[in-house]
């Protein structure tokens, strides 16, 4: 398979058409894609122009390119047509579907369509990141009453991106709270947490991988010896199962796969919604 | 248009599904829809416990779902597929016109689609996490030469969530530099700055907004006066005309929108790609 050129072109960020395209091009070997964004394309010169670019790639490359495309304008998308190569576009597919099914015509209005302007959404998501920040890495404590979840586990398991997700994504109130050594050999959970169980949820993660990110952090010393590692692990894990908290393996997930496991076993509802 | 429920279903995370559903929705008048994500349904009997849910809320509502879905194996897709509803995939939609343009067979393989699960990705944005968090607020400036960008601003522009989404979603390193009563007065952009200015960039916002932002933060108090919020506006627009810095206006805009404008109109290459 030769190399291609793939362009994500939107009327907006851009953003909607590189999530769907990356996951349909993820089924294809991924190492044959260049990969080119062009967003905010919302008159008609833009689209003629956007055209020139994609056009002139085609010729270069002496192969088509794939184009993913989020226009939610018709009289704009129409001026992307004539473009070289394999035109998909997600609105356009998707949304007469819709219209039989609702019996309403859509609104066909541009910059709407990603649905993440509006103000109240905005300070949603502030609120929350200020939150995740000021409640990292058991900072505090006297806003747990606000929490929507508290996350342990032991250093670089991946609590504070993971709370950075939340808040962003989902406008979920994350805090976080790192196992030290006093409760992985106590085994108890420190009394500051106890009115707050019912929050608590646990991360962990094979120690094989812990050890490989923790010497990235610190090479030497005790705190990314296989030794420590292991111990710390068995520890953190003894200590979830003993005190009954849910958690999760991050070994192999992603942020996004991380975040979305903790509202599928949570039940914690998110305050983002289009 | 009487209220429907509408799903998203997925073998990972959901994330896709909502992306795709979401940015449909808003053409409509989203009021009226109910929204609920079933995410890992990766199993055949998962497949029939989601079907029996739809199924049961079609019956309850006596309307007909709503289910866009992002199954990727279509053994399992099509145990979905007896279900009472619109239902949409969008794999199934769009893998054949790519398979057929590329000439190749996709993998078909679950949990891939989203494409963020190696370790790589994983370590990039861990990486640029804790660089956008430990150069915050102008805490230190000693790493500005690792810097992709540096986001100067007044306080709450912006500055500190889409250095955040920079670093979650790209896996760009933003610092983030407060704009002082001192360069305000001056019109002068600190010395510590001065080596960096290629990768400055601005954020502004309207007064208006920016004291219902300020207000929520501090409700008494200068800093949240109409007249101080205008005089630090004006004067942090005119020190980024004076010094040549690219800003944007970020009022109307979500942090997403704010992530792609900068690295749109910058040129910055996103480190995390599929």
């Amino acid at each position: 398979m030769h190399r291609r050129t793939v362009f994500f072109v939107s009327d907006s960020t851009g953003v909607t058409a590189e999530t769907l395209g990356r996951s349909l091009l993820t089924q294809f070997d991924t190492a044959n894609f260049n990969q080119v964004t062009l967003p905010f394309v919302d008159t008609i010169d833009k689209a003629d122009e956007a055209v020139a670019t994609i056009n002139r790639t085609a010729a270069d490359e002496g192969e088509r390119p794939i184009i993913f495309s989020t226009m939610v304008r018709d009289d704009i998308r129409e001026h992307l047509l004539p473009v070289e190569g394999l035109f998909l576009d997600f609105f356009q597919t998707f949304i007469s579907p819709l219209e039989a099914e609702l019996g309403v015509r859509s609104s066909h209005a541009s910059g709407k369509a990603h649905g993440l302007t509006n103000e109240a959404q905005y300070d949603e998501r502030i609120e929350a990141t200020n939150f995740a920040l000021s409640n990292d890495d058991g900072a505090q404590i006297r806003d747990y009453n606000k929490a929507d979840v508290i996350l342990l586990g032991v250093s670089r398991s991946g609590k504070t991106p993971t709370c950075l997700y939340l808040a962003l994504s989902y406008g979920v109130y994350a805090a976080n709270f790192p196992l030290s050594e006093d409760e992985l050999e106590s085994g108890k959970l420190p009394k500051v947490l106890e009115p707050y169980r019912s929050k608590l949820y646990g991360l962990t993660i094979e120690p094989a991988r812990l050890q490989q990110i923790r010497k990235e952090r610190r090479s030497t010393g005790r705190y990314s010896t296989i030794q420590q590692v292991n111990y710390e692990i068995r520890a953190a894990e003894q200590l979830f199962k003993r005190c009954r908290i849910d958690f999760l393996d991050t070994t192999h997930s992603s942020i996004e796969e991380i975040a979305s496991s903790i509202l599928a076993s949570t039940g914690i509802e998110r305050r983002i919604r289009p």
